[in-house]
């Protein structure tokens, strides 16, 4: 098993788990169809994740188009900012990721560096591509946002949105309104996000088109206790702080509790979503010992992020790979949108009970000025307002006008009012998954080899929750009824809503081959004594063990053995 | 109840069903948003769609990228002919789709007008926007298609995908040999499409980003009976075939056995999946009598394709509204990609016993020929491989030169050899389903208004298998412990998969306004007899009705009413 990579990625084409895109004219790079096999555990994987936000965390999930318009993406920053650093071979004239060069070429501190300074620093390095050495090459910074035109005539730009949570930031205001003006509330989404990466290598994990899986949680900003922390409170795991990386120390494991009380994450909000993201990746069967949660060092922490993890996971070919980041992006997003838009994004917070404050107001001599500025007077009157005025007067400008008010034409009055509450930015904690770098991960670790029969066997340990299809029907023989009872029990699984596959093609122990190779975990068998005693074998996939099991207990056992409720060695 | 559309747009809008997408930056037509509650109900429409495809009929779902390279769409057609014609307002500059125009202006046969005629023919029309007459214009093709590109430098063009069906043909090499080299066999996807309209008007029904389910079935062109035809034979609908369009006669309702039979609908796999497909349609809850199947006339049906027929949902706005499209594309988009790629897509049909087949092979004088064209001796011996030889020898072509082959210089031999199948290329059959307008008629037939407790009603009468609530559980009053045990009720149904939704705020017929607005089948009330006895009412939606139900039996029943295997009147 020198290269997993190799061998998984061979059993998944070739079984239907991931294919070449368009192969028949030449796959395109950065682009994967899932086959009938792989489809169906990615939607497992989708539906798992689910499970956690939309029924157990209670938000939402809505569905917003993949083409945006560019104010959103100006405001976002994706316009301005959203680049790599690119140079292209003077010798092949291939496209290059000027920060891999520089890190293939053990240049450090690429990430930092401005382009001119870049490009210097790469010219010894060779072209990953044609070995050349590089020379003298110009580094500039490539947008990575897929550009279209909305309608004819150019008229209006589009952009392939390179993350969903564009769209809950938006909605904010509508979303405020469906959770009738309450904070905190989550909105997720599923779906397609697109980066147009300049040259992508790496199989399913760098994609230009792959699906996200993002909730944006917005909570008050002095509230960041999560209501049901208690639930992870005593969650333990292994947390790579910064200061542990700073230090080239190796990872703590603590408590949720533990950790946020010494300060090492930022708040419950984040601790919760780590200790959940963990529980969901155990639970699709990512390895606890090829998982880890890394703290952004502060030179790589967004600016406007006040704390921010990922969860990597290992992988023989690609390392450590980033699969799920949670941050903390304060009041960032909607500020930028409300900023953008002209549409304020608040939340009205009501006070317990209303307090008095004292406030300062300006009352201009209205007849006096209005006169005097007539159709100015509006204007004046606003910019007084808001004005600060001492013993001489107050200056104001309007329409880039200075204009003195003298003392005699207002009056400042001291005053007490109730004010019920304020308005309040929310701040937006965010758990981001890459559902195929899971998918990925979830295929890597299953890939195995064992001894079956004298033979080496291929085996896909996938969870049973993940697996394409839950349970194989075999009759012994195509013959003496036999078929006729494996295909009724195949479809009383599949009334159950079990992804039940029936086959009675070659021999037994071909069968079983095929499904361990695909990740079912049970088979059942039906053979001669079935007719005689309504028994028959079920077998697991892993320990490759059979038990006879009563006919009409097999639709419960079945379902309690895929849906984790019982164990196979139970039986 | 003049107009339901701008009713229930405005009811879609309000409680979070559909949004306008990035509204805070100005709407862009063409793109919706589904908010919690739409996206809530159209995953239950896809999901209702799976059930039918995916466990139903056994065809595998896959998953291939929304952009696609621009050869799959030379093959398709869709580079040279996926457009519509155009023309811009000489006066407001708005641009138009020419045909609309000619129909809104009643000039007939605009579909199958030229260009040049196109414009003469609505130079008279007036402008929809600006309402001035049009006077000249030019009219011209517009593609349909979003345009971007892949990678950086403009290396590669990318398409958005007008349509999901090309993926699954150009897999087709794949996905036969996960069938294991079996015709028939079927893929499935439900994904993304995009069509950059040039001037959507119309809500939910004309998008540029829109979702379609569709399904791809390869068949033996001489094999189009369905193997379960058993299951809709003597399924009747009304059908208006072209014959009646042409005679403006009414639809005729018949068994599916008798339109096969009759030549009215091509073969029993289309026939089946119109049945199917309005089984579908009335299951999620569209009305018989908005409903009808109707047949392309020979003017507007694909060259390619040998039937088709749209399925029509009729909408108070928009009138009859193709929802689901079924055509038997015969072998035309597999010759389409062989032929663009080089890569054969066919099927190895091998024949029950081989046959014997009498052969006429041309056998070269190798040594003369050889010597004779050298280089060209290779190209020389396939041409005339090819040729049909007389007496006089045999004329034939090698680059573009004709060469004059001496009959002694070849021999013909009548040879007798053993054929043991055939390379066949399979017909498609296609059901192709607009998500988005199944959820537009779902919704606008929903929409209705009564009387309770004397004040009008908003009520969504939607089928319980797609309402997005499934149960609402209100404690009569928020406190006693009526509370807790809501709460618990609503936990337990949570467990059971239902999405349950607890509401304690404000009077309870509020409540109930509230949940029959959006749909909720049922609503569970806690009161104070919950205490005593254990019980707790349920309320159906549409009668208003109330029936007291223990506690215990409160999930059963539940599961029982909104999965449809118990009605309410009969509890």
């Amino acid at each position: 098993m020198s290269d997993v990579f190799e061998k998984v990625m061979d059993l998944a084409k070739r079984r239907g788990f991931i294919w070449p895109t368009s192969e028949c004219y030449g796959a395109v790079a950065g682009f994967i169809d899932y086959g009938p096999l792989g489809a169906m555990m990615k939607r497992r994987v989708e539906n798992i994740w689910r499970d956690f936000y939309v029924i157990g965390e209670g938000y939402y999930e809505i569905e917003c188009p993949t083409i945006g318009q560019e104010a959103v993406f100006v405001a976002s920053g994706h316009v301005k900012g959203f680049s790599d650093k690119m140079c292209q071979c003077p010798h092949c004239h291939e496209y290059l990721r000027a920060d891999h060069v520089a890190e293939g070429g053990g240049v450090e501190g690429a990430a930092t560096m401005g382009n001119e300074e870049l490009a210097a620093a790469i010219a010894p390095c060779t072209c990953p591509a044609c070995e050349e050495k590089l020379g003298k090459v110009e580094v500039f910074a490539f947008n990575l946002m897929f550009k279209t035109s909305i309608g004819p005539g150019s008229q209006r730009a589009g952009y392939l949105r390179p993350e969903t949570a564009q769209g809950m930031f938006v909605d904010f205001g509508r979303l405020l309104r469906f959770y009738r003006d309450h904070l905190p509330f989550g909105a997720v989404q599923i779906g397609k996000s697109y980066r147009n990466e300049i040259s992508p290598r790496q199989g399913m994990i760098r994609l230009r088109e792959f699906t996200q899986a993002e909730a944006e949680i917005f909570v008050h900003p002095d509230e960041k206790d999560h209501p049901q922390f208690s639930r992870y409170a005593g969650y333990t795991m292994p947390l790579l702080t910064s200061a542990q990386q700073l230090g080239k120390e190796p990872a703590v494991t603590m408590t949720m509790r533990e950790a946020v009380d010494r300060d090492l994450i930022a708040n419950e909000y984040v601790a919760y979503y780590l200790a959940l993201t963990h529980e969901m990746l155990i639970k699709i069967g990512v390895k606890a010992d090829r998982l880890r949660f890394r703290q952004h060092l502060s030179d790589e922490l967004a600016h406007y992020a006040a704390d921010c993890w990922d969860a990597e996971v290992y992988s023989d070919r690609f390392g450590w790979v980033e699969t799920v980041g949670i941050a903390d992006r304060t009041d960032y997003d909607l500020k930028s949108h409300a900023g953008q838009s002209g549409t304020p994004m608040t939340v009205f917070i009501q006070y317990d009970q209303p307090k008095k404050v004292k406030r300062r107001r300006i009352v201009p001599n209205m007849s006096v000025l209005g006169k005097q500025y007539r159709n100015k007077a509006k204007a004046v009157f606003e910019a007084l307002a808001q004005a600060t005025p001492d013993e001489k007067g107050a200056d104001i400008e309007v329409d880039g006008e200075k204009i003195h008010i003298p003392p005699n034409l207002f009056e400042v009055r001291d005053e007490v009012i109730e004010v019920r509450g304020d308005e309040v930015i929310p701040h937006v904690i965010e758990p981001s998954y890459g559902i195929d770098r899971m998918c990925y991960a979830v295929l890597e670790q299953a890939y195995d080899e064992d001894t079956a029969d004298g033979e080496t066997r291929t085996v896909l340990r996938l969870a049973p929750c993940v697996a394409p299809i839950q349970v194989a029907v075999f009759p012994l023989m195509n013959r003496d009824g036999l078929d006729t009872i494996a295909a009724e029990i195949t479809q009383t699984l599949k009334a159950r809503g079990m992804m039940a596959e029936y086959d009675d093609s070659s021999a037994i122990g071909r069968r079983y081959r095929r499904q361990d190779e695909i990740g079912t975990p049970f088979a059942i068998t039906i053979d001669y004594q079935t007719k005689d005693d309504n028994s028959v074998t079920v077998r697991d996939r892993d320990s490759m063990k059979q038990v006879r099991i009563a006919i009409d207990k097999i639709p419960d056992t079945i379902c309690s053995l895929v849906n984790g409720s019982a164990e196979f060695s139970a039986l």
